[in-house]
C-alpha cells in the first residue's frame, strides 16, 4: 500500500475515535453545535491527534484514556483555524475547499463556535478522569492548557497578526522562529507529549519528545518557506512565490535557500535520531514524522 | 459600615487574590496579553469570585486551592464580555465608562485576548493541582468547564443572540428561561459549586448550591427585567424603558409585572431558605445573595 494509501486509513481510524466526542445538534443551542461541527467535519489529516496516538504506542499505550485528548487537541487546533478566518483576522472565505464557519454561519455565530470548541475541549479532556483518574491526565492535561495559550499557540498567533504590519527589518529571525515555535511547533509538542506523559514515560523521554516535535514543527515550516521560492504551482496545489510577491519576510529571505535548506535538514536529523534512541519501536510515527519534514508539497 | 462600604471591601479582598494570578506583560505576544489585563482590570464587583469564595467559607474552607479557580473564573466571566461587546455581537463601544477591548486594541487583538483569557483560565485553574491534587480539584475543573460551555454559558449566548432575530410570538418562556439559566445562572452555579466542593461538601449540599445558584441567577435577570419598567433613569444608572421600545420580548411582557414579581420572591425565599438549612453559617453571603435578588438598581 502506498504512503498516501496508509496515511488516508489512519486518519480514517483517528477520524473515528474523534467524532464520539462531538456534541449532539439539538437544543435551543443547536446553532453554535452545528457550527462547532461544521468546522471539526471540514477534513484534514488529523496530524496532531494522530502523533499524540502514535506517540502513545511508541511508549506501549493501550488503553482508551488518550481519546479524549486527541478529540480536545483536534477541537483546538478547529477553533483556532475558525477565529483566524474571521474577517478581523485573515478573513478566508474558503478552507480546503469548503466555506468558511463565518461565511456559512455568520460572524457572530463563528466567534461563539470558536469559543465553543475551546471550551468543549477542556470539558472533553476532562472526561479522561472517568478513565483514569491519575497524575498522568493532570499532567497532560496541563501540558494541553499550557502549549495551547499565551505561552504557546495564541503567543504565536499574536507575534504572527503583528509580525505582519512591521516594517521587514523589524522581522528578525528571533521573531520567525518565536512565531514558528509556538504557532504551529506548540500543538504538535503538545500531542506528542501527551502521548508520552499518558504511556507513562519518564521525564527526560517527555523532554527528548518535546525536542524533536519542536524540531519537526520547525522544520516543517521552514519547509513552507522553501516550497515557496522552489516549487510550482502544480505541485504545491497553491500559488508560489505569493511571500516574495507579497514582500513577506520568511526565514528563506533571511537566511538564503541554502542555509535554510541545511537547516531543515539538521533539525530532521536531529529529531530522527533522537527518536531512535528511545525505547519502543513505531515504523508508522518514524515514516510519518519523516514525511513532515521531507514533503515536496 | 454600610453594604456598600463592606462590599467594596470585599471586591478590593478578592482582587487582591485575582491580581496575582493575571500574565506578565512583556514578550513577543506583550499585545494580548495587555489586551487581556486592560480587559479584567476594568472593574467590577468580582461578584462570581466573592461567591465562590464565601461558599468555600461556609462549609468551612480555609485552604489557598480556591483561589487560582477563582481567577480562573473571573477570567472566562472577562472573555465572555470581550467577545460580547465584539462588532459582530452587541458592538459596544464602551463598558463601565472605559473603552471596550475591540477599540482600543484593534477586533483581531480583542479576539485574540478572548481566546488567551478563556485558555488561561484553564492553565489557572490547573494551578490547584499544585496546592491540592485530589478528587475535588478534578471535579471543581469539570463543574467550571461544564457551566462555561455550550452547556451552560455560551448555550445561553447563543440562544440569546439568535432570539433577537426571532418573531415576538416565537420568544416563548421556555426559551426565555433557558437564557436567563445559561446565560447568568450557570456561571453562578459554578462559582458557589466550585466553592462548595473544595470545602468538601457533600453530594446532596452541592445539589442545594446548584439550586439557590439557579434561584440568584434567574431571579437576577427577570428583576432586570421589572427594573427596566419600574425604575427610573436616575435611580438605575441607564435609560429605562428600553426592553418596550427596542419591542424586547422580556420576562415582564410575557408574564406581566405582578407575576414577574411574585416569581422573583418566591425564587428569592427558596434560594435564602434553602441557604439557611444548610450546616455552616455565612451571615455576609445571605446579606450577599439577598441583595442581588432584592436590588432596586
Amino acid at each position: 500500500m502506498s504512503w498516501t494509501s496508509r496515511l488516508e486509513e489512519k486518519t480514517k481510524q483517528v477520524e473515528s475515535v474523534l467524532n464520539q466526542y462531538l456534541p449532539k445538534e439539538e437544543g435551543f443551542q443547536k446553532t453554535v453545535i452545528s457550527a462547532m461541527n461544521y468546522s471539526f467535519l471540514a477534513g484534514g489529516k488529523r496530524l496532531r491527534p494522530m502523533l499524540m496516538q502514535e506517540t502513545y504506542r511508541l511508549f506501549g499505550g493501550n488503553g482508551k484514556v488518550i481519546e479524549p485528548f486527541m478529540a480536545a487537541q483536534e477541537m483546538i487546533h478547529t477553533y483556532s483555524l475558525v477565529h483566524d478566518d474571521l474577517p478581523a483576522m485573515d478573513n478566508d472565505e474558503y478552507r480546503r475547499g469548503r466555506k468558511t464557519t463565518h461565511i456559512v454561519y455568520g460572524e457572530g455565530m463563528a466567534i461563539l463556535a470558536g469559543d465553543g470548541l475551546l471550551n468543549f475541549a477542556y470539558e472533553t479532556a476532562c472526561k479522561a478522569f472517568l478513565i483514569e483518574s491519575n497524575e498522568r491526565v493532570i499532567e497532560a492535561l496541563q501540558v494541553l492548557a499550557a502549549k495551547a495559550g499565551i505561552y504557546g499557540m495564541i503567543g504565536g498567533q499574536t507575534a504572527d497578526v503583528e509580525g505582519e504590519d512591521l516594517p521587514p527589518e523589524k522581522v528578525t529571525n528571533e521573531l520567525l522562529l518565536f512565531i514558528h515555535t509556538n504557532k504551529t511547533a506548540a500543538l504538535i509538542q503538545s500531542s506528542m507529549m501527551i502521548g508520552a506523559i499518558l504511556a507513562g514515560a519518564g521525564k527526560e523521554q517527555i523532554q527528548s519528545i518535546e525536542k524533536i516535535a519542536y524540531n519537526v514543527g520547525v522544520a516543517f515550516q521552514i519547509q513552507d518557506d522553501i516550497l515557496d521560492v522552489t516549487s510550482t504551482t502544480e505541485v504545491l496545489g497553491k500559488p508560489v512565490g505569493s511571500d516574495e510577491k507579497n514582500h513577506k519576510v520568511t526565514y528563506v529571505s533571511l537566511n538564503g535557500l541554502e542555509t535554510s535548506k541545511k537547516d531543515v535538514e539538521r533539525l530532521s536529523k536531529e529529531a530522527l535520531s533522537l527518536l531512535e534512541k528511545l525505547p519502543g519501536e513505531n515504523p508508522f510515527l518514524v515514516e510519518l514524522i519523516t514525511s513532515l519534514i521531507t514533503r515536496e508539497k
